[in-house]
């Protein structure tokens, strides 16, 4: 490394040069340095210290993790359902985030567990108010896209103070659901990171 | 690196003569491989290579994060106290998990929002119920210590399909609550990790 530092870009075959060593016991060597990300190798070039720590290369790592690879199947309910209706599904599905949509399946709110004990020590009867009257909706909904970062969507949870955002696709009409994602898929994540998973 | 995998255990000074460097250019070098942990450096015998790689390197860094430099504070509410008034509490406190104690001050239970939901759409007069009617209760609580590794009790929470944790200290009559520890605990340790914060 502190060869590459000195003189790269510099070949392979330069450096067994100078470390008094054969190209070919030192390829493993490179090969792993090039892998972690400590140098970079370029075709008819050769190798480069990247200046990245163990830490900073472990980020670009996390960086890479994508919503798609950790989202849940999303539960959704339509804005005309009761609150009643409304938290037996949330039971039946074991979910603490529902998606509320209306008649062309196009996101239009978000209920929460706490949305819903809210409603539940209220006077009214709940079987009679419909969810669109309860729920958080558009356009005070946080949503993200497949594509987007894992992390960035967990500071956003965090900022925001909500559990789960709606993974959506967009289209002309608005907003089509495709997934969910939760504190406990960022909890998993968090986990397969220890387990090298990633 | 390759040295030390060859010859090592070996001291910085036989390093540096087989680089032709002397011991002060080399210096910041074994520096940042041994804080970086794929070197040892032993007093007076000299580096030897651990044979770990980044990767390996880095979930050790994650099992060294521990409960007390993540949780948060606990919410306790008494096991006389009503449904209702336990309801009211989660929302003022806005926490998603409540711990129950005795007149004591020990745990005896555990009320998820889910559990206050249950109960709320129930028949019975949440002003009349005591919540040691309806919480987990001991010894079918999952408890950890603030010595614990954060990334087991995230293990935890995901296996047992849990919410929150109480982080508590042993005594002679029982568990006192001293902490709380949550997915969003997880999460923002999981946002720490990218920011190299850990």
């Amino acid at each position: 490394m502190q060869i590459v530092k000195d003189y790269g870009p510099i070949t392979g075959e330069s450096i067994a040069e100078k470390l008094n060593l054969t190209r070919a016991t030192l390829r493993p060597d490179l090969a792993i340095l090039t892998m972690a990300g400590y140098l970079e190798a370029r075709p008819r070039v050769g190798y480069f210290y990247t200046g990245k720590t163990g830490t900073q290369l472990f980020a670009d790592k996390i960086k890479k993790m994508k919503v798609e690879d950790y989202q849940s199947i999303p539960v959704v309910v339509n804005e005309n359902v009761s609150v009643y209706d409304a938290i037996v599904t949330m039971f039946l599905e074991d979910v603490g985030t529902l998606f509320v949509v209306d008649d062309e399946s196009l996101l239009v709110g978000v209920l929460s567990r706490k949305d819903l004990l809210r409603a539940s020590i209220g006077k009214q009867e709940l079987t009679a108010i419909p969810v669109n009257i309860i729920m958080t909706r558009m356009p005070n909904i946080a949503v993200c896209y497949k594509d987007d970062p894992l992390i960035d969507v967990a500071e956003r949870l965090i900022e925001k103070q909500i559990d789960a955002m709606p993974v959506v696709r967009k289209t002309e009409k608005g907003y089509e659901v495709i997934g969910r994602i939760t504190k406990t898929n960022m909890t998993k994540a968090f986990v397969s990171l220890a387990k090298d998973d990633v």
